[in-house]
């Protein structure tokens, strides 16, 4: 067999596949697992109509920047929700996906060799697109908040990326927050990524977009996903929202590797969007409800966890416990039942953490969840 | 604005974008163009039930290698259209288009500075592809056939990609040619890359799939795409088979790409897949003899055109014409209303030919649209 690219490294499979793998496995073999390690919302929505769908335009390749009527119905969406403007003509592309919204912008940006700052614990599929590209990823040590960036930026940087809020710690970056990161950007003549997948999960208004605060763009690149927020993760539909010449840009990378998203499902997403979130919202909010009955669970029990409101996750530390995130990850599950992911597999800063996602057990599985993960740091201690 | 990346300069729109928008524009304005210019056959198909898809399973993520039954499904088609065997649990992934999985499996093999080989005239993404992965596109002239393919090898060849047939020009290629080519692989340890995207447009029974003369897959890749044979170009539905360990690499990109094709697509082609083949087999049969058919007009008038025998495309000589195809075509679009594309955007070789696609104009308009390009080089010689 001839060779296969050795520059591109990739890390194995992500940590959460490994650990979901095992799950399966448990499961088949009988085993009641409580799966806290799931990276998806489970909502319940009916399939609506598709067959007065625009026929035959369904069956054909999207407009390259995507249907017209959909790029019009998500700037709506931005005036009144987020009370930011953009250019549906030429400001946004729907591509299949956010991750490969995010993936064909790093491709659009990097020279080889330039580094790329994001924070711990990270969102996995950063360092290894950045690598793709031939960038140089830098993880900043969990600890840091936004205030601390600065000192890493060398002049070989060439980008921030945040998710805002931050998955998987939760987080929700505050205006003043991204005001200073954008100035960051202007100072050095950086751009600012921002993964915004997660902003219908923030229910108390605390959330700000990007887009609001760089109102021209100039350094601001902007990724959200619609089948996350509307419950078909698996439909694959997001978006990049940035200047005109970088969404040119992101549009010819896009025309050379999948040309566009399945177009009847963007049509479907179109026609149906407005009933679909009012579906889903209710559902989100009660799924916050449910972090913050579990927080203050976890203040009662002494667990402790990264700051944070928004998502389904928390990032959660097993404090005194001798073991590192692995091994207390593979015990939890094999003797306890329990599936959470190792923080090590977000970042070399985060081997004193797990993720868990509170997403599909119920309340009183996750309680009990939390309650074995206490005592596995206590037994190990 | 920070920097765009320098290194990858794409080329400009693709040049069938830049005259199919030209089309849109005269069309707008009221003129009646004979297209044949379209890189895409519009067949009748009805649009089928999508309530009886297994639900909610729809929604969610596909496995990562793409649903288990449509992989199953794929592999029971070669074995009896082709008479080859791959393994359905390890030798294939289904991604989002067979684009798509070109371009992971190039970002899976190529080191910067490899040399990557293909002859024009040429599929458009082959060589932006190879950019993107700071591979270096090499172009075989259109006159070179596989026999030529040993003197272009150099210490920096990573791979040779094919396309067959051949898209645009219609060439099958032949059991003795793709025996040569493995040979070739084999002995200067090469990847055999071959896009056979347009199999089932080949209906004399020539078709030879890559698949059956290498069937361990040591050096050959090979990519068809779904949506295309059956009809919804749109929908981004295709999958490569190679061996196990260049197919675990493709997974891998694949996962922090774009993650899955859409799921309930998956599902849909799986339970209707016999069903759509038996709609579209009879019309992409017509489609062949309008080609038959239209190849003996050709030679009746004297135009000429590379040997090929599929496929919906003609790569048409423009003889003795002093206008360069660019030039040919424009004025072939703005003064007697037949859109085609310049032969120029497939390659520096390529110059003295114009693409020609029948699949969306009559017999008789395609016969008018051919006499007008008659006149054309008559009148330009």
């Amino acid at each position: 067999m001839p060779q296969i690219s050795n520059t591109l490294r990739l890390a194995d499979e992500a940590m959460s596949i490994k650990y979901n793998t095992m799950v399966y496995e448990l499961k088949a073999a009988g085993h009641n697992v409580t799966v806290m390690s799931l990276g998806e919302a489970y909502f319940d929505i009916p399939l609506m109509p598709f067959d007065d769908l625009p026929f035959p335009d369904i069956y054909h390749y999207s407009h390259p920047r995507g249907i017209p009527q959909l790029r019009r119905k998500i700037a709506d969406y931005f005036r009144t929700e987020y009370g930011a403007d953009f250019d549906p003509n030429s400001e946004i592309i729907i591509t299949a996906g956010s991750k490969a919204a995010i993936y064909m912008s790093l491709l659009s940006i990097i020279e080889p060799g330039d580094e790329v700052l994001y924070s711990e614990p990270t969102w996995v599929s950063y360092p290894e697109q950045i690598k793709l590209c031939h960038g140089v990823p830098v993880g900043l040590p969990y600890d840091h908040p936004p205030a601390d960036y600065r000192q890493y930026i060398t002049p070989k940087t060439k980008a921030i990326i945040i998710t805002n809020p931050h998955n998987p710690r939760g987080y929700v970056f505050s205006e003043a927050d991204l005001t200073h990161l954008v100035g960051l950007a202007r100072q050095y003549n950086l751009w600012l990524l921002c993964d915004e997948a997660y902003s219908d999960f923030v229910i108390d208004g605390s959330f700000t977009s990007l887009t609001k605060l760089d109102p021209n763009k100039s350094n601001s690149i902007v990724f959200n996903s619609l089948s996350k927020n509307l419950g078909f993760s698996g439909w694959r539909l997001g978006y990049v929202i940035s200047n005109r010449d970088l969404i040119f840009q992101v549009l010819k990378v896009n025309q050379h590797l999948i040309t566009c998203p399945a177009t009847i499902l963007e049509h479907y997403v179109f026609k149906h969007f407005d009933e679909i979130l009012a579906i889903t919202k209710p559902q989100i909010a009660e799924l916050a409800h449910k972090r913050e009955l579990l927080a203050r669970y976890m203040d009662q029990i002494g667990l402790t966890y990264l700051e944070g409101t928004a998502t389904f996750y928390f990032f959660v530390s097993i404090g005194s416990s001798r073991l590192g995130s692995e091994e207390f990850a593979t015990k939890l599950l094999k003797e306890h039942l329990v599936a959470v992911v190792p923080g090590i597999g977000y970042g070399a800063s985060c081997d004193r953490f797990i993720r868990v996602s509170i997403a599909t057990a119920s309340l009183e599985e996750n309680k009990d969840g939390l309650d074995r993960i206490r005592n596995l740091i206590d037994e190990t201690s």
